[in-house]
């Protein structure tokens, strides 16, 4: 399929970067059934590295296996595939070139005491396996945001450098922030922002929630009547602090809640101009079928048939 | 579209490879209308350089710009193309991920009284343009064959590394070899040869005439009964002469011809199980309407439909 | 002997490795009684660091001599030798070829006040002293987890782009786990979990013990009635865990037991389709005679004559 | 199968290698039904590179295929397989852990006008192929000579510290050498010695005739009476050139001749105390089953059993 | 001098050691009155650097003269003259080739408030100042432990790499270990076993006394019953510790006592087996007169003639 006008827009936003990394996006913009949309739905599983293997695969046994996560992505349509070294290494030969891939370079895990992650991967694996994007996590309000985000910055030179896409999954946490705060609007906004200004390609975010957590920020939504009263107006606000709508900006699954909610917040996603989903526990611990009916529920959405 | 098969029996070949340059491989393999096929039709423009812009544009005066071979290249649904470094560098980010690029990375010119090549750039600027891949010439029997051999070898390691394939264009010429020998079966063979016992991923070899230049090759050719009296039986046997098939092997337009005497060249590579072809000058040379209807004809007789 | 079918089947699971990591995965695989099997047996002697020199070898005096572990490794016909660079070097010529070394490149000792290990050895000490494989342990839990996760994930990115193969000790400790937390099932699945993510091609745990550590993780083991009431079914949730069964699991000898116990256990191990076992002390603190003895107990018991 | 003592004894003599050198000098002296003899035989393969792939692979076809190769070394049992970089990644994978592998690092080709080779490999690929050893190949007397020394110089110092063991194929050839003298008493002896002397662990040269090309070294060898009257003494003298027996020599199968001619010469240097034999062309251009036959003929042999 | 049954009988213990470490061992063992005998005493002057200069050598102003140590150690016919950078650059001139030196290559200070070291020199120094080996000092149990042992890791890779050898002083210290506990027997023995696993050449510890630290181990020295009731048996035990005797362990003059107190522990370290002795203030803080006659009785005993 030729690269569409909706993706060579999105790909004009990113004039700071190589053709390699705008190929990259590119790649991953056209890949599936959303492919050439603008709109994208990823596989991330760094599940098992976050909460161990039974959590997340025990209610979904053949979700222990690397492969079923690399055909599911497949069979999906999605446009990509994000998981560790360790993931992305037991398959990479058999799926060679069959759905772009992002290594997910950092990880945490249950027993952490501190608000971190381990740097798991390095630039030149993400090459050798053939990756199109690598992926980081930081906590912005952590007592490591720093740290992070010099490790990004380090790690998303090198990767530009040899034409590959940053993705950044910016979750607030630590510090002064409540647990509400985590997901709150002007938190989530600016979380978004932040990834926006350290250079991510992507940006993943949790959809946010109407609470306003900092005070100073809480009195400017309200003084200049930001309105937040609906998801799709949050998503749109989150889109606006992505330097006005130029990053994509894709949106995790959020709290458990069944289907219809998830297929709601996902048309919220949809109306507010977000970029996609983000979908992992919520695929792999559905029975295979469950899950690709699922996952086509949700492209259907994002291509305006639903 | 899936990885087919077909593709992936290909791949396998390649078992000295990592991932990420199986992916690449993967990549050109399944673009274009002959995607998933293992045929291989790509467009090389780097006549400029070879024989200067006149000889090389002023029949078709639009090719002089570069945007016209990616174009072309596209709208052809060609499987790749490639190019030297500044042919790139003008179209790569309008084109970012609208197809496999290879990048040129040595080149000749008319003036040259050696037998030799300039490198013109580097794996660094394969990475940053996006490319898949990089091509090399080497001249087999040239005073120069044994730099060359050691400058695509240094530069073969650092693509492999970095999940690059390497395409290398093998055409011998100098030291003995009389004109006629340059495209004599024994040489043509033991070029292909050559370029797989180097590791090159595609081989890009002129077809060759039934003509035997070396008299040691001529003996046991006669001797063992190599049928090389078609074409077809000739690429058979430079296919078998890659390591059994299993190397990519596309063939370039050779002499020129007229346009039926072409398409029964390519039915020719085609029955003989040639990888695809490469046709730089018969395609740019043509008015654009003319080079595209040549070029579906030429990939339809390789998908088996003329 | 030629490579088995069952071991080219374990080979191809670690399809993200060049051919020469698969090879010392291979020479592993193939060498001592169990070659060929898919079982391996490994003689680690690390436990004078660990424990200083009288802990360990003064209930056997001849096992302070270097040599002596080397020549039981091979006697016993195992199918490889652990030990820290000294130990290595004082038998690496008289032994050059006799037995596959492991070169275990960190060490903690009974001094130690934080959990954490010194780094004692390269990638460059592993190829002179001619080691198949490097072996590191890290602590997940403990407060340097992160920086231990990047010590190897450094070594191994060095160690496979030179064709050795890595294998990781995985010792959770410290922080939130309580001491009976160690061993628990979930957390010893999430141990062995963590070290196939960062990329261990074979992965050293405990044998697990039913008790469940995490609440969160409880949670799930019951509610999806995980059947973790024997040892086998333990060893088997341990290599579910482990890519499915893709990845190379073996087993200390866990806590004092007498001999007959600890057949039993390796018994469970095999049942359960753990990879082997790895035993130091067992082996090293009895007389010569009894630890060849048990070592064919604990061979036969993997070969399925016992 | 333990080392023997006889092989021991041969690694002794390589007192300035380090372990992983002696290693990989072991794992080919203990392969195959040689294996602990302290003799070899090696399977060659670049043949193709030298002479093009018809005068190598016609009379044989099936020998096309890299694999046949790979296969044919394991199946006769031999030491070692040495191959240039594309025919050991042709089959690297499949065979990973089968067999001992020599990269051969550099090539000649039948048009080169002069007497010199192209390096085709680096150590590094030695390494990420899992071969035991580099190959080279030096033209002493050519006008290269000293560029080819330099080369293999700084190529042994490498692979020698990551623990690679070097072979070194010494073919004098070139300046005022008759063709007759390439293979004279005199100057294959000098050419063995030279070979040790640059550091070679195991040299490769041609059964030498009873000619002597140099006008000063024959005055010495009939005013000291060396006796070279059969061709066991002249392999006993080789021994003595190299080290007095201190390196391992093999010879390849010189000049073409029937079967019976070939074992002969097989038995004289064996009865010369020749460490064993380099067979290419004798083997692969039969057909397989007599090949398997010619080789087990060979190995019995140096097994003293014919 | 030949170098002795004796010497080769040590240096083939470190078989993992390149000729030049070996070579340097040599000279260290084959100097001075005890060259040959197997024996050593080495003079340490590293005490201005721990203590000050005036508490170093108010007592005995000449030894203010760097010159004064390197005469010292000549005229005594010691074996090896160890100091930090300075000290050996300000005689390296004049006493070129007169004595084997070792380069201290990190010092505390009086000043220290934590268990830790400056390394204050390279191992680039230690070549240009024709050294025959590095000295470095680990504090085991301090909480700069692993930090150290890293550093000295690096050091010690690069140091034999060159071809020096590696002195390590090992002295345990800080964490729980109490002031008695620093000289115990079992704690000595833990030093010295860790010494010689991180792959030091020649260890140095202090004389250990029957206190036994470690609750853990006092068990198993009572229950293995191994004997510790005299000097002598604890230094044996020291040297089996040190893999058995394969490794040199000299020792320092430990606490201050009078000269026969002094003799008499040489005595026992000499019927124990130990290597020799490393002897500082003992020397430095008398007049030259007094510490030559001493150093003199020190030999003899040593030589077996006291």
């Amino acid at each position: 399929m030729r690269v569409t006008q909706r993706v060579k827009r999105i790909l004009a936003n990113y004039e700071g970067e190589n053709p390699g990394t705008k190929g990259n996006l590119a790649r991953i913009l056209m890949h599936g059934k959303l492919g050439g949309t603008g709109r994208m739905v990823i596989l991330p599983v760094d599940q098992g590295f976050e909460h161990g293997p039974a959590r997340s695969f025990a209610p979904n046994p053949d979700a222990y296996d690397p492969h079923y996560h690399y055909q599911m992505a497949i069979d999906a349509g999605l446009n990509a595939y994000a998981a560790p070294l360790g993931m992305l290494e037991a398959g990479a030969d058999s799926f060679a070139g069959a759905i772009p891939t992002i290594l997910k370079m950092n990880s945490a895990n249950s027993w952490a005491t501190e608000k971190d992650q381990a740097v798991t991967a390095s630039v030149a694996d993400a090459l050798r396996l053939g990756c199109s994007a690598i992926g980081f996590t930081i906590y912005p309000g952590s007592e490591y945001q720093f740290e992070m985000i010099e490790e990004i910055r380090e790690l998303s030179e090198e990767a530009k450098s040899v034409g590959l896409a940053v993705v950044v999954w910016s979750y607030p946490r630590g510090g002064d922030l409540s647990k509400d705060g985590e997901t709150a609007m002007d938190v989530t906004a600016y979380a978004a922002h932040m990834a926006a200004l350290i250079g991510a390609n992507i940006i993943k975010v949790k959809p946010p929630t109407a609470h306003l957590e900092q005070p100073e920020a809480k009195k400017v939504y309200e003084k200049e009547g930001v309105d937040i009263s609906t998801l799709s107006k949050r998503i749109a606000h989150i889109m606006q602090s992505s330097f006005n709508g130029r990053r994509i900006v894709v949106f995790s699954g959020g709290a458990a809640k069944d289907t219809e909610g998830l297929l709601n917040e996902i048309r919220s996603i949809r109306d507010g101009g977000g970029s996609g989903s983000i979908i992992g526990r919520n695929t792999f611990q559905r029975p295979r079928e469950e899950a690709l009916a699922l996952l086509d529920s949700i492209i259907k959405i994002y291509q305006g048939k639903a």
